[in-house]
C-alpha cells in the first residue's frame, strides 16, 4: 500500500484541528511511500496587508498617532489562501507532506521597537499562521515568532509562547540568538537569561529552531552572512557549555544546514577535544540537530556524511533565501529534495528519519495533541 | 630531478634574503616534486617575553608608569630560534618547504587600547616575524599585522604596510574585517572607508588575508565562530558589491577554506544570481581565494568540488587552532595536507596550483625583489 496523499490528509486534517489525539500524525507502515515533512516554512507569501500594517506600526514608533491596534489588521480567509497557493503548489511538485511553518524570519525584525511593539507585532503574526495551519491543516503546522526585544529578558516571551502552544496548537518556536539584529549585545544562549524561556520550552516539550531576523548591521547580509554566522555562533556556545546537562530534554534546530558547522565538523571535534570537553555525539547530539537547507548537492553529501542521520531534518526554506533555478541542475536551487534523493548511498533507514522521523520526534509531532479549536 | 630541499634551500635562501632577484622562488619543472607554500601560519610558539611585554603594555593603558617602551623588549637569536623549532618540525614531517608567517592572529587585539598602542604592538610582532624570517630564510616568508584600530580610519596602517613590504620584504598583509573584537562597528570591507589601504595593496602588489583576531564579545568563541563568521561576512559584503571593479588587482585570501561559504556554494550563486550579480566566477574570483584550513577530509573534498582549483591556497593554521590528534585518522587535525592528498580524483596539475602556484602568484612570491638587509 502506498502512503498516498488521501490517507496523510484525512489523518493529519482530523488530528490536527479537531479531535485530540495522541496520533496526530499517523506513522506510515513499512514499505509505504516516506512522508516528508519540511521543517522550515516561513510565511514569505503573506498579503500585502501585513507589510502595510508592520509599516504603519513602525511609523507609529516615531509618530504614535500612526500606530495602528492589532484590530485593524484585516485579512480575509480568501486572501490567506490566495497567498499560500505558491507554497501549496511546491508542497505538490516537489512531495512535501507537511510543512512546519512560521512568521517570515526576515520580518521578525526584533531589534525595532520596544517589547510592547514586539509583543503586538508577534501576536499578530502567530495568529496569521494559526489561521493558515486551520485553513490548511493537512499542509501546515504552526512555529511561532517569539516577541523578543534586545535587553528584555527572554522570560517575558514565556507567555506568548505558551499562548502559541497551548491554544494555537504550534508544536515549537523560532528563537533569535540576536534581537539587536547584527549587534549581538545580548548574553549567549548558554547564560542563564535565557533559561526562563528554557524551562517552558521542556514543559511544553517543544523545540527551538535558533533563526535570527534582518540584520541592523551593515557588515551583515542578512540571508548570506548573519543568518549563517548565527548557526555557527550558537553552535559553539552550546559546545563550550554544559547546558544540556542543565536541560537534558532541551531541542534545538539549527538551520541552514547548521551555518559552517559540518564542514568545519573536524575543527569543532578539534576544538571539543582540546576544550577536554566531550567528544560532540555525547556533548550535544541529544539536543542539536541540523536542517537540509543547503543549496547543491555537495553540500549537502558533506552533510549526510558527516552528522549523523538521527540529528538531520528535512528543511528547504521555501519560499525563502534563494528563490531562483539553478542553471546549472535547471531546477530551484531551494528544492533541498532532489539534492537527498540523489544520494545514492543514502539508505533507506536514515531517509526516513531525515524525511519525516526526526520532525515528529523533535517537534514532538506524534505525542501533541490537537489544538482546542480558534481562539 | 627531484626538487630537493637543498635547492629549494639555495634558491630561496639567496633570493629571499640577500639578492635581489625576480625570480627569488624558483619554480620546479615539470616531473618535480610539486613545492609547498602553507599560506596561513601565525608565529603562535613566540618566546614568553612578547607575551609578557603585550601585558604589560595592556597594564600601561591603565597605568602609563608600567607601559614598557617597544626598545625594552630583549629577546635574542638563540630564543627565536628555539620557539621555531615546533614550526619547523611540523614543516618537516608534513612536507611543508614554505610557510608565509605572521604574528598570531588571536595576539593583534586590535580593540585593546588605541591606534598608538595598535602601532607600537604591530611593530614590534612584525618585527619579530622579520627576525624569523631572516634566521629562517627558506622556511619563512613575512606578512605584517596592521596597526588597526576600531573607528580609526585604515588609511592609518598605510605606512605600517609599507614598511613591513619595502624594508622587511613582506608579502602580504592580514587584514582584520572587524577591528573592534565581535562588535562589528566599522564600515564593511567595500566602504570607501578601506579605500587608501587598497591603494596601498595595490601600489605594492601585495594582497590581505582577511583574519579577524580575538573575541571581545561573549557571543562568539574566536576560532569555533567569530573567525568563521567573519570569512563568511566578508565574502558576502565582496559579493555584494563592484569593489573589485574599482580596484581589479586587489587581492583577499578568506582563510579557515572560506568560513561558510564553500559549504554553502549554491547559496550564493543563487543570491548573486536573484540580485542580478554577475556569475562568482566573474564577479569574484579573480580576487577572492580560499586557503585549506578545513580539519578533515569530507571538507576538503567539498572545498576542491566546488571551488576553481585556481582560488585554492594551501594551508593549515598551523601551529595553530586546534592542536590535536583526531582519534578518527590518527593523525594531526591540522595536518590538512594528508587530505589533499587523499583525494584520488585531485589532477597534478591542480595540485601542483593549490600546494605553490597560486601561492606564487597571489603573495607575488615570483615577481618580489628580495628585502634590502636588515634594519
Amino acid at each position: 500500500m502506498n502512503f498516498s496523499r488521501r490517507s496523510v490528509l484525512q489523518g493529519l486534517g482530523a488530528a490536527a484541528w479537531a479531535i485530540p489525539s495522541p496520533l496526530a500524525w499517523p506513522k506510515p507502515s513499512a514499505g509505504e511511500r516516506i512522508m516528508v515533512i519540511d521543517c522550515h516554512g516561513h510565511y514569505t507569501t503573506a498579503p500585502r496587508e501585513l507589510e502595510t500594517f508592520r509599516q504603519d506600526q513602525i511609523a507609529g514608533l516615531k509618530d504614535p498617532s500612526r500606530a495602528p491596534p492589532s484590530a485593524s489588521l484585516h485579512i480575509s480567509d480568501e486572501e490567506i489562501r490566495e497567498s499560500l497557493q505558491l507554497q501549496l503548489k511546491f508542497q505538490r511538485e516537489r512531495g512535501t507532506d507537511l510543512t512546519i511553518f512560521s512568521p517570515r524570519a526576515a520580518g521578525m525584525g526584533h531589534h525595532i521597537g520596544d517589547a510592547a511593539v514586539s509583543l503586538a507585532w508577534s501576536q499578530v503574526c502567530n495568529d496569521l499562521i494559526h489561521r493558515c495551519c486551520t485553513l490548511y491543516p493537512v499542509n501546515f503546522v504552526g512555529v511561532c515568532q517569539l516577541p523578543q526585544s534586545p535587553g528584555v529578558p527572554p522570560a517575558k516571551c514565556v507567555a506568548e509562547l505558551e499562548r502559541c502552544v497551548k491554544s494555537l496548537g504550534f508544536v515549537g518556536c523560532n528563537l533569535n540568538p540576536d534581537p539587536s539584529g547584527g549587534h549581538w549585545i545580548d548574553p549567549p544562549l548558554t547564560d542563564r537569561w535565557w533559561y526562563p524561556l528554557y524551562e517552558k520550552l521542556c514543559e511544553l516539550d517543544v523545540p527551538a529552531m535558533i533563526h535570527v531576523s534582518a540584520s541592523d548591521n551593515p557588515n551583515f547580509h542578512a540571508t548570506g552572512a548573519h543568518y549563517l554566522n548565527a548557526d555557527t555562533t550558537a553552535f559553539m556556545q552550546f559546545l563550550t557549555s554544559d547546558l544540556f546537562k542543565e536541560f537534558p530534554n532541551l531541542r534545538f534546530v539549527i538551520p541552514h544546514g547548521g551555518g559552517a558547522v559540518p564542514y568545519h565538523w573536524g575543527r569543532y571535534r578539534g576544538l571539543a577535544q582540546d576544550m577536554k570537553r566531550p567528544p560532540l555525539a555525547e556533548l550535544l547530539l541529544h539536543n542539536v540537530f541540523f536542517d537540509t537547507c543547503v543549496y547543491h548537492l555537495p553540500g549537502i553529501e558533506l552533510l549526510l556524511k558527516v552528522v549523523p542521520a538521527d540529528n538531520i531534518l528535512f528543511a528547504s526554506e521555501m519560499v525563502g533565501a534563494v528563490r531562483g533555478i539553478d542553471p546549472e541542475t535547471g531546477h530551484y536551487f531551494d528544492d533541498t529534495k532532489r539534492y537527498i534523493d540523489a544520494v545514492a548511498w543514502l539508505g533507506e533507514e536514515d531517509k526516513r528519519k531525515i524525511f519525516s522521523e526526526n520532525a515528529r520526534k523533535v517537534y514532538g509531532l506524534d505525542r501533541r495533541a490537537a489544538p482546542a479549536g480558534p481562539r
